[in-house]
């Protein structure tokens, strides 16, 4: 049915398929499926819903919770054949796309047309909006602009079972039956695979500042981070970056030409957008006066594109960097904002108690706070006995601070044992109920966000 | 366990609760309680879940889809006691709210503290919170804002079973397991009754301007709308009235002074809110460009709040004063927002087809219209045998627009019947399937969303 491009058997080419972003693991499938269409995908749904084989969906494989691993072996069923923009629709603010379609691809055509379509994780330039989706990506602009489940309005699903349907309408409010659209949003491949999007869009704000501010403590420019929404400014970017953070990627990325003094402990990068240039430079002096009350050192502001760029590039190449560094571990933190502080502050007296360092860096304004965890030199046996234990106890203080345990990640099969923590045995029993609802024989994506139920 | 103050069996007392605000039905309960907990709410339903007793949810009874009609009989719910906002955290922009909390005093207790809570339908001086989540609520703001479930992080619920869970965690992104918290939100008392919620609030604006904008033809109103967005501009109200909805409003609502010329066919009202008044000036001079494109009359520019109140007071009105005019049906159809020309079209000539007339108003910049139907001098006949199959028509066509059929009104009672024109049989049986899995016993709501499983 899907011919010889659509298949993959051998085995040398099946090693790409291997492994997604998630730190070093590795799990070959049986084959690679490459569908060209919602019926195709149907098709081998059918058949392997009758035969019991797992179905592996896969995006670009830039995951970091290990999502799109065959950890059962089966089909891996990647979606990089489907990658139409199918219609941007103008008058609604509106695009139809294929599952494969790369994050920054879409971005790029939208705003040929002056539209938006603003969740990008670092990895836009190759992740798949299909992946976004399937794991609720966010990124830097979601602080301002919300996350892909705030951009997804209606989605063409293919069922375990190879029935069809669309989840919702192309309408920007909806009452008519429950939200599916939002429960598909965010479910990891594992109650369907994503065939068509109708993604909303919105204007593209025409002009854009950007500060690096650089403060002499971590904890102070978290605490700084909050009083910036409360001064009534919503930033269209708010990140954090951990002094050895700045100075590994400065390290690995070539080109960027930034000095930090030796006192400087971390960095916020703000970034605001709209269509006023005076009330941008306004909105930056105010942030300016709010972050030297938290004691700033002096701030880069950068106003062209060229410099921008330099420093996103820096911030978008940071979990790159820590990872050609040293085998590490990164947790996706999430808290309410203002409690970062106290959750920075945690993250290092946990990491003290097991002998752990850990670089942190992430989206300050939505508390989303990425926590690489670094092997360096602490011991092999350490690293898997006592890492659980102080990763137990970061995921137990972000609940205890009124957050969870991945804020745009997603649970995988990495997270899968921390999953208690953040969700208590009613809500997984009501969650695991919905998968067997919509995938009774659990064929799709076995081995993910709950572990008992699919081993 | 309620006592005296948390029990009505009285027939007389009872009749309040016997109606909402849904055209003339009536439905009485045989008993009202009024629990002041959680764990009150969990006790009833545990009662109710054993002895299989109909429980039907009621908020303040605003509702236009018959959701909080005791169709069977049985318990009707009331959230009313449960009316406390606990914690406003500005550090984080949430509030922590009961359901019984009234919906204006929860905007006006945030807004002192310089926080806004956009959400609110035309009864927002009745409605309550814990409504407005189950019917996914909207109201003028959506157009700029968003409609309720962008505003709701976190939900507790008690489940039929009695069991009482919380949905998510109190933060702005969570890629942590399925997405409850967005299940429960539109699901209109059906699967469990929300006893707190955790709201965001975002950053009060602290101008707004409005503008009339009278129009000599309905369609080219309708038209106008779209081209305000693809300018860029996003409009913090936009809405569509038509002329019969003005006139007969302005003869309901005293002293609103406004003189209507005889061509006027129908208006605009324009809302643009921000923190920079030469910029909403500048935005309401693009605007009026725009208009005047659609051959617009000369528009009327509200500036002083007083002015502004009066305006909001009569399109707020509009509903109440069809409402006291004629037996009427409303009908909350919702198109893509370029689409609403056609939809305007259509409503129009479906009614001339079977002999209604109606009256048309609502959200355009969200592509959702009000269609009053009003019974006038149609025959009891036509009116029973001729209407069903023009709203049948009026929904199809919505939904070949793109759109479906209900906006922000909840499916409840009336629009049952019309459910399969906007879901298929295959989406029905999933939410179906998510229906028993909550609510194995169908006590909840009873006879409302999926008209044949609960009868």
């Amino acid at each position: 049915m899907l011919g010889p491009a659509g298949v993959i058997t051998d085995k040398e080419l099946l090693v790409p398929y291997s492994h997604d972003e998630t730190e070093d693991l590795t799990f070959t499938p049986e084959v690679v499926l490459k569908p060209n269409s919602n019926t195709e995908v149907s098709e081998i749904l059918k058949i392997c819903n009758k035969e019991k084989i797992p179905v592996t969906p896969r995006g670009a494989g830039t995951g970091l919770s290990g999502g799109a691993l065959a950890v059962y072996g089966g089909v891996l069923l990647t979606t990089e054949r489907m990658n139409r923009i199918i219609k941007i629709d103008e008058r609604n603010h509106q695009a139809l796309v294929e599952p494969g379609v790369i994050t920054q691809v879409l971005q790029e055509t939208v705003l040929e047309k002056g539209l938006f379509y603003p969740p990008d994780p670092s990895s836009r330039g190759s992740c798949f909006i299909g992946g976004n989706i399937m794991e609720n990506a966010g990124g830097p602009k979601a602080v301002k602009y919300g996350v892909t489940s705030d951009y997804v309005l209606n989605l063409e699903v293919v069922l375990a079972n190879g029935d069809i349907i669309w989840t919702g309408a192309n309408v920007l409010k909806n009452a008519t039956g429950y939200n599916l659209t939002q429960l598909i949003v965010g479910s990891e491949g594992t109650l369907g695979i994503v065939t068509k999007a109708v993604l909303k869009l919105i204007p593209a704000p025409s002009k854009t500042l950007l500060m690096l501010v650089p403060f002499f403590s971590a904890e102070k420019a978290c605490e700084a981070v909050s009083s910036v929404f409360r001064a009534g400014i919503t930033p269209s970017g708010l990140e954090f970056m951990e002094r050895e953070a700045i100075d590994w990627t400065l390290k690995f990325v070539k080109n960027v030409r930034i000095k930090i003094k030796d006192e400087i402990q971390a960095h916020l990068l703000v970034e605001v957008d709209g269509n006023h240039e005076d009330i941008l430079y306004k909105d930056c002096e105010r942030i300016t006066e709010i972050m030297e009350q938290y004691g700033c050192d002096e701030i880069l502001l950068a106003e062209s594109s060229t410099e921008q760029a330099e420093l996103w590039k820096l911030r978008r190449s940071v979990a790159e960097a820590v990872k050609s560094n040293s085998v590490y571990k990164e947790e996706d933190t999430v808290v309410p904002r203002a409690e970062l502080p106290k959750l920075l502050k945690g993250v290092k007296e946990i990491g003290r108690k097991y002998g752990f360092q850990s670089v942190c860096y992430g989206h300050a304004g939505d508390g989303n706070l990425h926590v690489n965890i670094i092997k360096g030199d602490m011991p092999d046996e350490a690293w898997h006995t006592e890492l659980p234990k102080g990763i137990t106890e970061i995921f137990e203080l972000c609940v205890k601070l009124g957050g969870t345990i991945s804020g745009e990640h997603g649970i995988g099969l990495v997270q899968q044992p921390y999953i208690p923590i953040a969700i208590d045995q009613k809500r997984i029993e009501l969650m695991q109920g919905i998968k067997k609802l919509f995938d009774p024989k659990m064929i799709l994506n076995p081995g993910k966000i709950f572990y008992k139920e699919n081993h």
